[in-house]
């Protein structure tokens, strides 16, 4: 008989799991039923370049779908597209469903995977008294999100010309790049920093680049509530903050991060982490035949152990595809996040790369280390060739024991990607001795001959 | 009494030595006199940066000074600029020098460094019957090379028109970019293959980079005799290949790697290895009070523990610094090349990244390894992204321990730099499987969501 795998969500954990699950049959002879459920009309696409499309540098949302659900079914899944999972029967093995529109059913599974992802966080004043979403006030996270943000947007010069982002982190900044980019005018309201995660003085540089660019930046401010056109029951015309300012804004970007949607799984028993998401093992797994993967999870980071939710495809891709081959008795393990992560803020002359791996100074203090830093200032290449740009790069590590805890890099072109190998460096729990000594690339369009990273790494080893 | 260090080289190695040894003492408050004798007039340059200085991307050599020679007399140093040592007494522990133009001398040492750096290959054809380089044929190694390369290229029109290269290494394919880039027609020889420390996978790639480019490339092909103007007595007009063929050439780039220069401790019975470098410890130590650092070495890999000249000024930088403290009793050790280059070739539209770290399949064949590898097609950015451009990266690893042994990068703009996780990687001693599973960063404009070093990582591991 075969083995019935249900998976409920067909984003990139989901599909990871589907695809992998089969492949793994496939190899082992052994016959599997997949049966996927997804609530929207789209699969695996990509979330993260959502920003990159209102900008306009992707021509169309399906540009962003990495396999149509016509390649799906190609490849053996039952999809059940536009189908909203609506309960989990743990005892009975059944997942029911809203079917699709059509008449509500049941699925069987010997083995169900929860890939339900995450929503967009929304805060009360977004909302209409009827519970909608204020017209122009709008979250940037799903596919139909990307498209409700051409429509909020088009109409050239008569279309929306101020723009207010709530929300300092990644999706906030993007979607800066992006109306900028547009041609509209900015404001950025973020309740700590922007850019939060990192250090101050490397949150800092960012925050300088978005005035730079002509972003009003209000930090350490809340949005307390929404005006309307026509007498407040119409199209958003400003936010006011919680200091009393008033932000003109034709729309307004929700970017206050996502939820773990685990509605399905909380009802049917299964325990949940301090921030809303299911707690799955190494290898993905909540319970018996039982499994999750993706943004509804909160990872166990690999450096402290603790639980949070890292919403990164990455990471979705990666504990997806392990799901699918351990639903086949394979035991394979996610090896953890370490928070690395990557963006751009990149107008006019302004460029900035903005990246991070492992912990910042407040997360390494948090978790126990003696924590030691150093901010250096480098270049990306050679000084001598005019594609040199500055390069900030912070590494913090651990007083007594030596061990990198993590690196931040703030930089020009080329700048970003570096952090990559502070990144290896981390996941094998090396020293930050051994970041400085390692022997990375040089040639002179590529990078000074001490490595910006290496320089930051051995003058923080050196006071030590 | 104040311990007297002398240092042979006034390049990467040795003053990287000396002033980490000025620091050294000064932090441990004990009197040091630091003596460098250089027998060029220039010290602290970066001779990766001649071919951009070629090229017109740097203005003046000087850019490519670090440090003037009045910088290291500021910091303490005592530079014999022009003056080039012409024996070493280990026993009345005295170094001769030719006293700079002035009358001969000698330095008395507690310790010595030994930098003198490597020399370019000049084979018998390039040389005149009385043992001078025939005009128009040069290498690519020094300062004064460098100016002279600018003169050589000057005249615009009724200046040179067309260069063979001779070498088909780092410096050929540099070179080839630079005087493309300068307008000139370019002819490439090669004993072997481009790129030869490669495979031949990788290698052919940028063959076909180099042709697609307008060089006229010439594998499998050595040059045997240079054809000189003025019956035989003039300049270069062209040259004449093993098989017969006549490249002709106005000016001859000789690109065929460096020899260690190492007469002056060869000549005090210091020992050498089959490549005539120096064999420092780890801690640069090759006798009592006897130390060497920089390309006059045959180095340690990290992976196979073969001595082999890395020429390269991160190692020299690395090396040098280490000895400087272990210099004033310090017992640092240098961890060793793990073969790390980077370089580019990027004319026109075509925009080629190289890079590597770790073992070729032949390398590690020989070292012992049961090798199995696989080159995957990736792109450098999301594929949605207009910026997004190929990358081909091959990932070698052991089948019986799963270690990754090495990675080879051939990409465009962006593809490069990726080797240094890999390079961290393997400083680290990971497997293909870290490789795969490590938490990398990404967003679109940076890579895709598996990483194409992961998904390179990810397949040859699905295939142990």
């Amino acid at each position: 008989m075969s083995q019935r795998i249900v998976v409920v969500g067909g984003d990139a954990a989901g599909m990871s799991a589907a695809h992998q699950a089969l492949r793994a049959a496939r190899a082992a002879g052994r016959p599997v039923e997949v049966t996927v459920l997804e609530a929207t009309g789209h699969t695996s696409y990509s979330a993260c370049g959502i920003p990159y499309w209102v900008a306009g540098e992707v021509p169309s949302g399906e540009d962003l779908v990495a396999r149509t659900p016509e390649e799906h079914r190609a490849a053996g899944i039952d999809l059940l597209l536009g189908t909203r999972a609506t309960s989990l029967d743990l005892e009975r093995r059944v997942v029911g469903h809203d079917g699709g529109g059509g008449s509500p059913g049941e699925v069987a599974f010997d083995e169900v995977v929860l890939a339900t992802g995450a929503t967009a966080v929304v805060p009360p004043w977004a909302r209409t008294p009827g519970g909608e979403l204020v017209a122009g006030v709008h979250p940037v996270k799903t596919l139909d999100d990307g498209a409700l943000w051409l429509e909020l947007l088009a109409g050239g010069s008569s279309g929306p010309r101020r723009a207010a982002i709530v929300g300092g982190g990644y999706i906030g900044i993007e979607m800066a790049e992006a109306l900028l980019r547009r041609g509209l005018e900015v404001a950025l309201v973020t309740r700590s920093r922007v850019m939060g995660g990192l250090d101050p003085d490397l949150g800092e540089r960012i925050r300088a680049g978005l005035v730079e660019a002509g972003v009003q930046v209000l930090e350490g401010t809340q949005v307390a509530q929404v005006e309307r056109s026509e007498a407040g029951a119409g199209r958003v015309v400003a936010v006011r903050t919680d200091g009393g300012e008033r932000l003109p804004a034709d729309v307004v970007v929700l970017a206050l991060g996502v939820v773990p949607a685990t509605a399905l799984g909380r009802d049917a028993g299964l325990p949940l982490g301090d921030a809303g998401g299911y707690l799955p093992d190494a290898g993905g797994r909540l319970a018996p035949g039982v499994w999750a993967a993706g943004d509804c999870c909160e990872l166990a980071h690999r450096m402290t152990g603790r639980r949070a939710v890292v919403s990164l495809g990455t990471h979705a891709n990666k504990l997806g595809r392990i799901v699918g081959e351990n639903l086949l008795g394979a035991d394979r393990r996610f090896g953890g996040p370490l928070s690395t992560a990557i963006t751009r803020f990149a107008v006019g002359g302004v460029h900035l790369e903005i990246s991070r791996t492992g912990l910042s100074t407040a997360e390494a203090r948090e978790a126990g280390y003696d924590v030691v830093s150093l901010l250096t200032e480098g270049t990306t290449v050679s000084g001598y060739l005019p594609e040199a740009e500055p390069m900030a790069t912070k590494v913090l590590a651990d007083r007594v024991t030596r061990r990198l805890l993590g690196v931040q890099i703030v930089g020009g072109v080329g700048a970003g990607k570096r952090v990559d190998a502070a990144a290896a460096a981390l996941w094998g729990a090396m020293s930050v001795d051994d970041l400085a000594g390692m022997d990375l690339s040089y040639a002179p369009p590529f990078a000074t001959v001490w490595d910006a990273l290496q320089i930051a790494a051995r003058r923080l080893a050196e006071r030590i």
